[in-house]
């Protein structure tokens, strides 16, 4: 252990002061010189019992504990095991299953910045000492990569995730870090990063991540050291060194990677790729204020929200290559939005708005957040969706939501958004504080001048719009309260001890309310959540003379089994009566898909079936066909085939009344 | 050479006598117990100066020549002399390149039965040497498995085409053998028919045909030597030996082949495996009169008729796999539609007709033929589509006509069907003639009661709707002439000698005109062409609120290099403005693409551009946009691109006005 004592010494002399992982949130953002916003720490922010509560809950209770189940019983953490010599026992999986283990313990390590669970933090540390076993005194640390395939090693980066593993690896390691102050898994990661500084790099031998991930990950180390060597890889990666690798131009554009990021000009290739890319790069731009990459970022955020993402927040419309498609190819039922790649959406977002301030970056994170990452896991926390697609046939072997997959990246992917996720709520600026997303919760944290800071929301939201924040600073202080008034908050109102506020209230903005906060201040904002139709581009073929049903953050669908007197939900269209959707009525309905708030609306069904006519038909014999008139139900999108499977769509067709 | 002498006279003794092979038609259902129909010799119909005429002639004086020299340039040829040591070069190529020659030398062979062409006889002969020169003295023979690939022979069957390769292989022979006489290629095909039925079958070791091809090429092996082990091997083929293969659930779909076909219950898997497994299927129905076969076809005609197929005859949706579909699953611009495929389509839909004289069978081969086969070959003759997609966004990378796909089975594909097109112009039954297509050509045949029968068609169809028909049988006889009147003729009009024909004239059926028929006597057929709008079931999403343009057998489609004021083709909507499509106007341009009638429709393009509008919207901002009066060309559709690339849609949203 000599030499590991000594590594740790000199490597990691830069990091902070022993209390200081404390004050860190999900992204580290307190040196971050451009950074315009700066993370609040997820133990600072308790939510309690509102929507995201028990979706947590079942996080922790249900889907973290059964994970670690199938990730033993599918030889992930034997494959460890068996490179320490504790069991011998061949190999099993995809050659990148270290990632899953990784990103389950990420999941765990935020669980534990939220308070202590001794059983799942037993099983941390249980795990890093099974990985550690197997590490390499070189530092290199892969389960695949091992005996016959030594020689293999960097020498198939399109394909050999061992770059991308070791970014999860880091980010687990960083995020326990930060939840209990242990190092040990943070040195070992470090290890490994030594290990690729020394061979690898401009000047040394090409290195690609194939995988973007590592990117990230080593600019919030370098957020964590300090060490700019840390930074510099990331830039190098970046950067991209795949003409020494001699990538073809379809491995580039598969790959998102090894090409410099700035000379890109639209999102392609892997969706997950792309997007742990954009994050990295985001990240990259935090720290650097390089305006190539913010005009890059903003190039292909505008190719993102102008053509290439779902209403849910979903990306990547091809499952060939789990790829981006062409603008407006957005298939509903062929959709591949992959729950990763939501994620990825989500984070992507969250370092822009982290870079930026502006609301419609916290849009899209509640866009992704509320329906294409929460449809990813089921209601009972053990079955996950790999596509999440927006329209389902219903077919009983389409099984969409499954326990587990031998690429089972999902699953814990979701499972560290739910454990991360009161990070996400608060920032803080030299302003004031700003309030991104809104659920029963309470802060507790300080503003950045130091004044203390306690605040609690109280709201039914996303069921209701009104949302009551009790304000606790620690003395009366001069501070910017940010509101965050969703893009479809076109109502919204706020008022501040009972008297609206002055300044108009902007769908697609952050209300600013700067004044003296005296404790026990109380604002009240009014989001006026009603339904809403939402059309989309006609460019998007599929959803030509379509609607979608939203309301407050949620995408609803129709789903088979609410129907009645609807013998295929396809045979449907909403009759829309007048420039807003007054058709809809709706219910709290407490007992089903553990708590929704169902909608009904006025439609008609086809008769005959559609699947009883023709393919193709003169126009002249299909025009004015009358049909049978039918109540349409809805419900959330994420709640979608929690009943077993069940057609489904989000896109309906309407017809004018 | 003594043993094979031997061997021809063994087994190729029950062939027929000497001239005989000069009445075969494209298929020689001569014998063939359940046709209903009975092919006509290529050399007996002579298309004339017409529609087809012009392609018929690019196709011999540009395509063929070119392609050889192609082959020739990519080593297909090479492949052969390096065998027979005439060559000392490496192999080239996928492991199918020698079905690409094979089908090449088909198309020469039905040049030659529609008159001799000595410089393309030479030519195939030539090839015959050069192949049965690389011939194994066990009859094996295929230039990809030799030398240290010989173990894996019959070892990859999945992926091996090596009976394929023998499938074209034999078709190039039989067609040889149907335009000279000449037997030297079809005796080289026999000796690989009999090893395999020396070491495969039933009790044998198992055969699997991977990529389905060989099952047609049996059958009409079988019509053409009487040699019933040919028929009992292509029954073992679609029984299909699975099983014993232990053949995966995903690679007997993916290649439509592997389990019994009468237990295919959908079009599914790879399109042309699946096109060509059903065309195999029907040519053992006709021979066999199996009833399961029969069910089996019609239900998997039905699913294609009723949701797999798009309105040009091509089928396959899916570039991955190159497959089906679900039912509706037919994207425009992602739609793979092999051209390979739509001729699969075609020559199925030929086989059904033959079983059945069923109009609805021809209608469909029209509909392939003209559109998606059309399609599939540049004006000029020299470049190809492998995909024939109904969109194209215009983009200058995206090249659809190639002269040359390292796979490029299309190209021969497309010659062998217009070089064997006359053959598909009539049928013979008991009660007398079917005339399936129209254009300018003469029929010098006989019925089948030996009675001498010349016709002569005169028209500018599919331009004008009017047919000529002279008749000229050698004396007065009595037998029904069968007018083929298409489904979209809704407004069909027949006249013999001047006088309206009694029975009503449907559309999608045959008109059965049964009399005395005198030499001179004239039947006039008016199909009443003009524009018509087309309506999609609109379970195909894409096509909803959409119409295509059609006008005759030919599906219209908007090429942006016709419009003048309008920025982009997406931008448009046709303006609806009563029941049938009156706004149309037309004009026969002979020096446009070869020569077509332009059409052009009122419409309107919207503003601003879609492209500048956000991806969702508020359904209540949108409702009500005026745009900007256009006029909106349409082209037909086979002559697209055929100007370098270009925006171009079928399938365009229409307003009502």
């Amino acid at each position: 252990m000599f030499p590991r004592t000594i590594f740790a010494l000199l490597v990691l002399a830069p990091l902070l002061t022993a209390q200081d992982w404390r004050d860190a949130g999900v992204l580290d953002l307190r040196k971050s010189p451009h950074a315009r916003l700066h993370s609040v720490p997820v133990r600072a922010v308790t939510i309690e019992d509102g929507f995201w509560s028990k979706r947590r809950q079942v996080n922790v209770e249900r889907s973290i504990p059964s994970l670690l189940a199938l990730l033993e019983e599918n030889g992930v953490v034997d494959n460890f095991r068996r490179l320490s010599g504790r069991k011998n026992v061949a190999r099993r999986g995809p050659l990148y299953t270290d990632s899953d283990l990784y990103k389950w313990m990420e999941a765990v390590a935020f669980v534990l910045q939220s308070g202590d669970n001794p059983k799942l933090r037993a099983q941390f540390d249980q795990l890093t000492d099974e990985i550690l076993a197997a590490q390499e005194p070189s530092g290199y640390l892969n389960t695949y990569f091992v005996e016959d395939r030594v020689p293999l090693r960097f020498q198939q980066m399109q394909s050999g995730h061992e770059l991308y593993c070791l970014g999860h690896l880091l980010q687990a390691a960083i995020a326990y870090h930060r939840a209990t102050g242990n190092r040990r898994l943070l040195d070992g990661a470090l290890r490994f990063v030594e290990y690729l500084i020394r061979d690898f790099g401009p000047d040394k031998k090409p290195l690609l991540t194939g995988h973007p991930e590592l990117e990230l990950a080593l600019v919030e180390l370098y957020r964590t050291t300090g060490d700019r060597r840390h930074l510099d890889l990331a830039g190098y990666l970046l950067r991209g060194d795949g003409e020494r690798l001699k990538l073809s131009r379809r491995d580039v554009v598969y790959l998102f990677s090894g090409k410099p990021f700035i000379e890109r000009t639209k999102l392609e290739g892997h969706a997950v790729r792309t997007m742990y890319a954009a994050s990295g790069a985001t990240d990259y731009f935090i720290e650097t204020g390089d305006e190539a990459y913010r005009r890059t970022l903003d190039r292909l955020w505008q190719d993102m929200t102008h053509g290439k993402m779902y209403i849910t927040g979903g990306v990547g419309s091809r499952a060939q290559g789990e790829a981006f498609g062409e603008p407006y190819e957005l298939p509903n039922r062929l959709a591949y939005t992959e729950s990763c790649a939501a994620i990825g959406n989500m984070i992507w977002n969250w370092r822009l708005l982290a870079a930026t301030g502006e609301a419609r970056f916290a849009d899209e994170i509640e866009r992704a957040l509320y329906n294409g990452v929460n449809s990813g896991m089921s209601l009972d926390g053990t079955l996950y969706c790999y596509r999440n697609p927006l329209e389902l046939t219903g077919d009983p072997e389409d099984k969409i939501r499954n326990p587990w997959y031998s690429t089972t990246c999902c699953p814990p992917n979701l499972q560290r958004v739910l454990a991360s996720l009161p990070g996400y709520f608060y920032s803080t600026s030299r302003e004031g504080l700003h309030i991104h997303l809104y659920d029963d919760n309470t802060l507790d944290w300080r503003l950045e001048d130091g004044t203390g800071l306690r605040l609690k929301q109280t709201t039914k939201y996303p069921w209701e719009g009104t949302v009551e924040i009790s304000m606790r600073p620690e003395r009366a202080a001069e501070f910017t309260l940010f509101l965050r008034v969703p893009a479809w908050a076109s109502s919204a109102r706020a008022a501040v001890n009972g008297r609206p506020v002055r300044d108009p209230v902007k769908a697609g903005e952050y209300l600013a309310i700067r004044r003296k906060w005296q404790p026990n201040d109380r604002v009240v904002l009014d989001l006026g959540i009603t339904p809403r139709l939402t059309s989309a581009n006609p460019l998007v073929r599929e959803n030509a003379g379509r609607v979608a049903v939203e309301r407050g953050p949620l995408v609803y669908c129709m789903e088979q089994a609410d129907q009645f007197g609807v013998t295929s939900i396809f045979d449907v269209k909403l009759s829309h009566g007048g420039e807003r959707a007054k058709g809809f009525t709706g219910e709290y309905r407490p007992d089903k898909l553990g708590g929704i708030v169902e909608l009904w609306h006025t439609g008609v069904a086809e008769e005959p079936p559609l699947t009883e006519r023709p393919l193709y038909e003169a126009l002249r014999d299909v025009r004015g066909r009358a049909g049978k008139p039918v109540t349409i139900s809805f419900i959330p999108y994420y709640a979608f085939s929690n009943r077993g499977p069940s057609a489904m769509q989000v896109w309906i067709p309407y017809e004018q009344r």
